[in-house]
Parts: structure tokens; sequence; C-alpha cells
């Protein structure tokens, strides 16, 4: 069976090992303060492992994991500023440790230290690496305004939600899965397969997040039942309920979003809601939709079995928290 | 004599082809608004003419100017967040004209864009462009961590505003013109001495800036004169005239940095402050010394004078502003 353990091992400590000059220090205490927070390192798990399934040294593959998980760490960096969340991880971002400056500029120096670990790859794959990250850092932002807009804008659809989450979310599992396939010299027939199992495993994932929200047990998740409701964030459950309510419950629907003094009978209320039109179910059958795209891709990478069980282990070990 | 018009007119047009999604409309928005604002493009210019003196076709080089003049605005624009610019040549700053998160994401896009520019090169050279790159960005964000934190700082010698001047400013100039060297297939000893011409020429860059705020003609540089000295700005003339004075003038000088309610009378005391203690001649002797040895490290670059004379009259026109 897989267990993750030894890559997070591996991964954290080459984030540990990664050099920066000794001034000024309050440029880099933030990026090691920020990089020690932890996370379950999924993204450069996903480039070892690609990279593994094509019997790729872990030397070559380890800088080009490390570049993704500083890279996802400068966007959540520099999201916590945007969104002023005081917390990352239950211990105080870095706008708050610190301040706005130097959570911009830590944030600005990570993504360059990102492209410095890239550099540090093989010529000869370096342009393909390069047009892999370019392309997903570049679409992460895009995901980021997105989201930003949507949280001021009345009108959502279920279309945009999806379009945003591949932006913000998705598409850098799948530049991690391509960028380990282009250093195991996978062919690009397999890069791509592996690209789209990332992608589509992506938005999987954050529907998942989306029915944790309400359907996940709080002891597990660390996370207040109800969280996103509360905040009228705008998930596939939200959107769903709006696309299928009728006149009568989108009223209901928004009288309770503008329910203030009694979060959890908010909660309640919206919940009982999303049963009556089988949000959960909706939710479910989309995820399941996604996930079988992605096996689907998985599967017509021209490797045997046993060289992809590991990935798929991984992935079905972090889709089923829910169960 | 060379004129800088041809580069210029390249070099926008340039920045205004470069491509972009169509969507999301405030990501790319602000970043087009902020690239037509101007600047002399003195930075993408020693690009070019470095890979001029080499006869190296203008393809070659111009998306590796671009990519430098992208990332120098970059820095422009997330340094206005953090030091509250209202203002950037004259127009609303980005994070004015839209807002701080659309400054904070479209400056990262930026970054992002100079290194897809960058990656258009040829891949025989990229290793070695993305090195160049890569310290000086770092370097520029070192220094500009270094300048905020002196702004705080109640002493700051001599010797540590060079350093931060270096890395603010100088190093990017430095690294414009390695880069041209190397598109152009230069020596590495070329290659090296460009950079240090480059290097030193903006340092001198930066000192000549300092003196002008007082000795500039106002009509020609379009800045109040002595605004430096109304904000108590840190630089080269401040820090020499604290390093010359006696204890008495040295309370003059720091009671008159406490003056608020007659900016006018604070700029000319202190300006005379600054003549009794000869701070023109020094900050001139310091300049023509780091002029000095730029010109020494072009003269050892092993190309015929007229390949050097564009660069040549081209920082020679820039350094003589004060004239």
């Amino acid at each position: 069976m897989y267990s993750i353990d030894r890559h997070q091992t591996i991964i954290n400590r080459g984030l540990k090992e990664i050099e920066y000059p000794e001034q000024p220090t309050d440029l880099y205490q933030p990026i090691r303060y920020f990089l020690a927070i932890g996370g379950k390192r999924i993204r450069p798990t996903l480039t070892l492992l690609a990279a593994e399934m094509y019997d790729c040294p872990l030397e070559r593959s380890l800088n080009i994991a490390l570049a993704i998980e500083v890279f996802h760490n400068f966007t959540l960096l520099h999201d916590d500023i945007m969104d002023e969340a005081p917390k990352r991880r239950g211990q105080p971002s870095v706008h708050e440790q610190w301040n706005t400056n130097i959570a911009i500029l830590s944030g600005d120096t990570m993504l360059i230290t990102a492209y410095q670990l890239l550099a540090k790859s093989d010529p000869a794959i370096l342009p393909s690496l390069l047009a892999t990250f370019n392309r997903a850092a570049i679409e992460v932002c895009q995901g980021q305004q997105f989201d930003m807009q949507y949280e001021q804008q009345d009108l959502v659809t279920i279309e945009e939600y999806l379009g945003m989450v591949r932006l913000k979310t998705a598409v850098l599992l799948g530049a991690a899965l391509r960028m380990g396939a282009i250093v195991g010299n996978a062919t690009a027939a397999d890069a791509e397969h592996l690209q789209q199992f990332g992608i589509n495993v992506g938005i999987a994932f954050q529907l998942q997040d989306d029915l944790l929200d309400i359907y996940g047990d709080p002891k597990r998740f660390g996370k207040q039942v109800g969280g996103d409701i509360i905040a009228n964030k705008k998930t596939y459950l939200l959107l769903k309920a709006f696309e299928l309510a009728e006149e009568s419950d989108k009223k209901e629907l928004k009288r309770w979003m503008y329910e203030e003094h009694d979060p959890s009978e908010k909660v309640k209320q919206i919940t009982q809601l999303y049963d009556r039109l089988h949000v959960h179910e909706f939710t479910v059958k989309a995820m399941r939709s996604y996930t079988d795209t992605a096996f689907t891709a998985l599967d017509r990478v021209k490797l045997s079995h046993p060289k992809k069980e590991p990935l798929r282990q991984l992935t079905e070990s972090l889709l089923v928290r829910n169960s």
C-alpha cells in the first residue's frame, strides 16, 4: 500500500535545504517560516511519483518538485494578503506575523526562487519544463483574479465556478504531473494523459472540499462545520442550490444568507435546504464524473498497472476522506 | 550620433504586442496600462545595444529585452504598493486606479510574463540567460527590502546605502547588458566586462539622481526641487553630510529634518549646510569614480571602438543631464 510519508519527508528536507543569502533577514525568515508551516505536499509528490513511474532518479526530479511546492506556497502567501486571512494552517500568516510589504516582497522572492530551482534542470528539458510551468503559473493568477471577482458578483454560474477552480487549483496539479513526466522522458501522449489526470483530480478535490464543509467530520478535518455557509462562500453546493431552487426556495436561501446573529441556525437551515434539493447527491455525481475522466486518462498512460499503482492509491486515499 | 529613439520605438511596439488572454480583464488591463505609461526604456535598450555590438539580429534579442523591461515594471508596480505611491510618471499607480489586490496580482502576472518572454530564447542559451536573470531578480528584491529597512533605521552608512543601490538599481542594468552579450555569443570575459559596466553606470545614475534633487533644473526633470530633502529621504547627499558634519552641524541637520511647517526654508537651510560641507563635490567625485570604473570595463571589451560607440554615447547622454 502506497504511503505518502516517504515523499513528504524528502520534500520537507529539500525545502529546508534551499539556500538563501544571510541578508536581508526580513526577506528570508518569512519564506523559511511559511515553507515550514507544512501542508500535505501533494503537488511535489505528484511530480516525484510521475518521474518514478518512468524510473527517473530522485536527484533529477526533486528540484522540479520543490519548484512546484515553492510556487504553490508563493500563491498561498499572496492570496493570504488579498483575502486578509489572519491564519494559514493554524499559524499567523506572513502579513500578520511581519507586515504586508514584507509579505508582498517575500512572495515575489519565492516566485523567483521557484524559477531558480527549475533552472537547475537538465538544459535539454528546460524549455519544455518552463513552457508547462509558465502556463500553469499564469493560469493560477487568472484563477485567483476570477475568484476575487466572483466573490463580489451576485450571479456566478456553475460553469464559471468550475472554470475558476480549474485555473486556481487544478492546473497546477496537472502541471506537477506533466513536469514529472517530462523529466522522466515520458512520451508526449503519456505526459498529456497524466496532466489531464491531474487537472480532473484537482477539480474533484475541490468539489470534495466543498462537500466536507458540511458533511465532513470536524474532528478529522479541523474545520468548523458550515464555515463556507456562514461566510456565504460561493461553493459548488451554493451555486447548485441556486440552480435547482424554485423561486420560493431561492428567496429563503437569500434570506438565510443575510442572517448574521445566529450562525448555527443559518448552517442548519441552509443545510436542510441543500438536503431538500439533493445538492449533496449532485455534487457527489459531479465529483465522480471528474474522477472517472481522470482515471480514464490514467488508464491511457502506456505503462504497466503496477507502475501506476502508487499514483492511483495516493489519489484514492485523498478522495475517500469523507467516507 | 547615437539616439535612443529607434530602440525606444522598437521596445514600445514590442511591449504593446505582447499577447494576453481576453479574460480576466482586471488582470491584464492594469498590465497594459502600466506598460504604456512609458519610461525611458534604458534597460531593454542596453540589452539590444549589447546584442548589436555582436551583430545579433533583433529578432533574437528583442524578447530578452522585453523580459527585462516587463520585470522592471513589475518591480515598480509592487514598489508603488509598498511605498504607497499614488502616482507613477504622473499617472495614478495601479493600486490607486484599481486596488491593492489587483496590483499585487497584476504584478505577479508580469513577473511570470517576463519569464514567458525569456523562455522564447534559443534553448542553447536559456540556462545562461536564466542564471543571470534569476540572480538579478532576487537581488532587486533584496535591494527593495534593504531600502525599506533603511527608511526605518536611524543610522545608515554610505557603504550600506551604496550596497542597497547596487542591488535595487544597478544589478538589473548589469544583467541587461550581460544578457545582450549572451544572446550575441560574446566571450565570457566580454559578458563580464559589460555587466560590470552596467553595474557601475547604474550606481552613477543613482548618485546623479540624488544630486538632481537639489541641483537639477526642475523644468527639465519635472520634479520638485528638494523633494528628497522634504521627505528626509536617505540619499547619498544626506548620508555624506552626516558623515562629514561636526556635532553642531549634525544637530542643525537633525533639527531641520524635523521641520514640517516651512518646507522651502527646510530645503534652503539643508542645501546651505550641504554647500558648507562640500557634499556636492563629494557626490560628483563618487559618481566620477563609478563612471571611470564603468568605462575601464568597457575599454576591456574586445571589440573595435566604433562597435562600442552607441553604448558609450547613450551612457554619456544620460550622465550629463545635470549640465
